[in-house]
């Protein structure tokens, strides 16, 4: 019986074969990257975008993409062969590959990338929020992308679940509205469809970015005030699409299924 | 010819033989801790304040001790023999083990430790610092804990380095002093040895820990202005102790010799 599959710097390998070498930055220092892409059953799905999105944050971080886009899209399409009719979640993985002691950046650097699948299906009842202590940096490159350091997202979601909720809102350290631990939001508010911005903590994520550029949300300042008084909220990101909230610290939201069934709709023209 | 060895799980191996599993949560979302010490030849300089460090730090995040502070103790000693007589990095990695995808904490946790050495000698030469504005985060458990979410500091070091310095002053999200990428700061200001508050982003240093208790540094908020006008500075850390600060922002200090070979003598105490 042949068993799960991952693709690692160029190979389809058994799973069960694939180490990442004891001194590789990614496991000591948290020192890379890595992308988060639902496969529908037929593609995957954003896939440019989350493609566009690695190699801007790779450029920032000083790494290189080792390999080319098209080269990771066969890879990506290659493991997802197991899964055709079914939806997964496809990982990617870009690491500064292995270096002397330290932090300073290696002077030859080979990047290592991975890729994985699971299977997955989106949940779709509603979720409940909690607001946590735990902030986005905004002075931090952590905040602005999807780096492999994601110990206080990690906390911020046990601070919420131990506070009986399903996913925690995490302020920016400027104190206003941010993002939940591994999903964005968007609010109902007066009318309109508001998500925080970057400048706030807000991750740049794939849907979040589709939803500004069709139009349908507008990246503002969210106060707590704001989140408090909204008439609806949204999680989203590229697993779970677009899921309702259905409370925030208990308060419990409209549940406007057109609302919300409306920015998944637009996700899909 | 023996190569270099490691100590993972409870077995010395050999380092190319020391592999991490691809679903280790240390190496997917930096979710663990490590501890670097100095083997001075003869013994790992303060052993014990490593241990509850990472004892303490281990229980804030959830996570549990697979082998005793003895058995520990034993791996690095066995580790050390090679450099018996030689000075020496050592380091011990503690991740959350392997995990189902996602950020929730699993349900059974089977934590990896690791300990690793290096060879290591003591650079005395006064270092150059270079203000950035990646801030420490002072809300966050990355900013209390050794994680290995360390992509921040990574990234602060690279800013410092590409403005000429050897190392970076990275303010907490407060305004105030912090710390460097990967050392405390303390600093001669009027006739005090002053450093910067845990409040205000340091990390909870093991060599400012013994200063503070010795009485011979003060946990203060150290301001922008302070820094700017301080007699001297220096930095601390496990491995280098203290070492000078020759400039801070092109301004040169003081160099006063006596004042860091006094903090330096206290801490052979």
């Amino acid at each position: 019986v042949s068993g799960p599959k991952v693709w690692l710097n160029g190979a389809i390998i058994d799973a069960d074969q694939a180490h990442i070498a004891i001194t590789d930055r990614g496991f000591t220092l948290g020192d890379g990257l890595f992308e988060t892409m639902l496969w529908t059953g037929a593609k995957v799905r954003f896939l440019p975008d989350h493609l566009a999105r690695l190699q801007a944050s790779a450029a920032a971080l000083g790494l290189t993409m080792p390999f080319p886009a098209d080269q990771i899209e066969a890879a990506l399409l290659a493991l997802a062969g197991d899964f055709a009719g079914q939806t997964a979640a496809l990982r990617l993985t870009l690491t500064r590959g292995s270096g002397q002691r330290g932090l300073g950046l290696p002077e030859h650097q080979v990047p290592q990338m991975l890729a994985t699948i699971a299977a997955y299906s989106p949940t779709v009842a509603p979720v409940t929020l909690a607001s946590v202590s735990i902030a986005r940096n905004v002075t931090a490159p952590s905040a602005r992308h999807k780096t492999l350091s994601y110990i206080d997202n990690i906390l911020a979601l046990d601070a919420a679940r131990d506070l009986g909720a399903d996913d925690a809102i995490m302020p920016g350290t400027t104190g206003n509205i941010a993002c939940a631990s591994s999903a964005n939001i968007v609010i109902r508010y007066h009318g309109q469809t508001l998500t925080p911005r970057i400048e706030d903590g807000a991750l740049p994520g794939i849907v979040r970015g589709r939803l500004i550029v069709a139009g349908l949300a507008h990246e503002v300042c969210i106060t707590c005030d704001m989140l408090a008084g909204c008439d609806d909220a949204a999680l989203t990101n590229a697993l779970i699409g677009v899921r309702a909230i259905a409370t925030v610290d208990g308060r419990l939201l409209g549940a406007d299924d057109n609302w919300v069934n409306g920015l998944r709709a637009a996700l899909l023209r």
